[in-house]
């Protein structure tokens, strides 16, 4: 008996879930759902998460949790993942806020038209719109790991999980990462973390 | 000695800590910053947060903190409206993310470009691509306030103060409130909190 994990691991948003578990050595259960498909949109996955989006996790007694960086704060609960001080767990917070709010609607959605729609000419400017505010949050980010291992004190947190998860993939999205050396040198060191699981090809 | 805010109370996100603030009645100074004059992207404030975003929080010892929802986390640390409870207090952060991934790019941003911009031709079609996604987050927080009084558990939390700064002002942004009497009842609740204020005209 164990967590159940509903994903679809070419989101970003569900392979921090599971680089998580990986990193805390969470046992659980992964449910594939195919968001490409729609199952998200159908009735039984609704009735679990009314905004019909992914990741979600289900506990043993039925009740669910939504929103990736939530269902991270939950189980990293009471881990190393999670500072102890007040002021660096609000820190790690802001930047799982930057994450949803500066970055991931930029890179995310940029790879998202590249990689799985093939860059259709539909979405070519929307494609494009994308590329100045995603290089606005990987220069918000460089202008932190030019100075720093990491993104909150002085060891990895959740904050770290949230914004590898799609500046690894970056480049699906068209972001060519040479001009972010800090940004470079910090995925190499959350690839060397114990227990990393990359995303699957 | 005590905190200090960079806010503009035009922007919901600045007036969550300022209805914060009332509510639990913290000490704090405010200072006023005009997003519309552009002082967030002089270099005194970026210095101070390179996202060049309001609100800030800046401690006495000149510690920064951005972002609007882990400033509510921060300063509401300890206080009746974090849950004590692992699960509810995962819950108020995924509707905080919900916020600020579902409800506020639409609903802000549309009200942004109806009352600070007048509804300019060329901005109609970005304002009428933001109805359908404004009135998707009004949905799911009905399908909650529907069937419950606040959004989380059987109390306020800040996941209530996060949500009502800009679904209060949501007609500003074109969005008629009338079919969704869950909300309508939910926002008088939180008006008749003790403490409570309202955002200024």
């Amino acid at each position: 008996v164990t967590v159940t994990i509903y994903g679809d691991l070419r989101s970003g948003n569900c392979y921090k879930i599971h680089l998580l578990a990986g990193l805390l050595g969470l046992e659980h259960r992964w449910v594939a759902v195919d968001i490409l498909a729609g199952e998200t949109r159908r009735e039984a996955f609704l009735a679990k998460n009314r905004n019909g989006k992914l990741p979600l996790l289900e506990l043993e007694d039925g009740r669910c949790l939504a929103e990736s960086n939530a269902i991270l704060n939950y189980l990293g609960e009471a881990s190393p993942l999670i500072p102890g001080d007040r002021f660096l767990r609000a820190e790690m917070l802001a930047w799982q806020f930057f994450e949803q709010y500066s970055h991931e609607p930029y890179i995310a959605v940029a790879r998202f038209i590249n990689k799985f729609l093939g860059l259709p000419e539909t979405r070519r400017a929307e494609f494009d719109s994308k590329q100045e505010g995603g290089h606005r949050a990987l220069a918000v980010m460089e202008h932190r790991l030019a100075r720093a291992s990491w993104l909150v004190g002085e060891a990895p947190t959740l904050a770290d999980i949230s914004l590898y998860a799609y500046t690894h993939v970056a480049h699906e999205g068209g972001f060519v990462l040479d001009p972010y050396p800090g940004i470079l040198a910090w995925l190499g060191r959350i690839e060397a973390l114990p227990g990393f699981s990359p995303m699957p090809e």
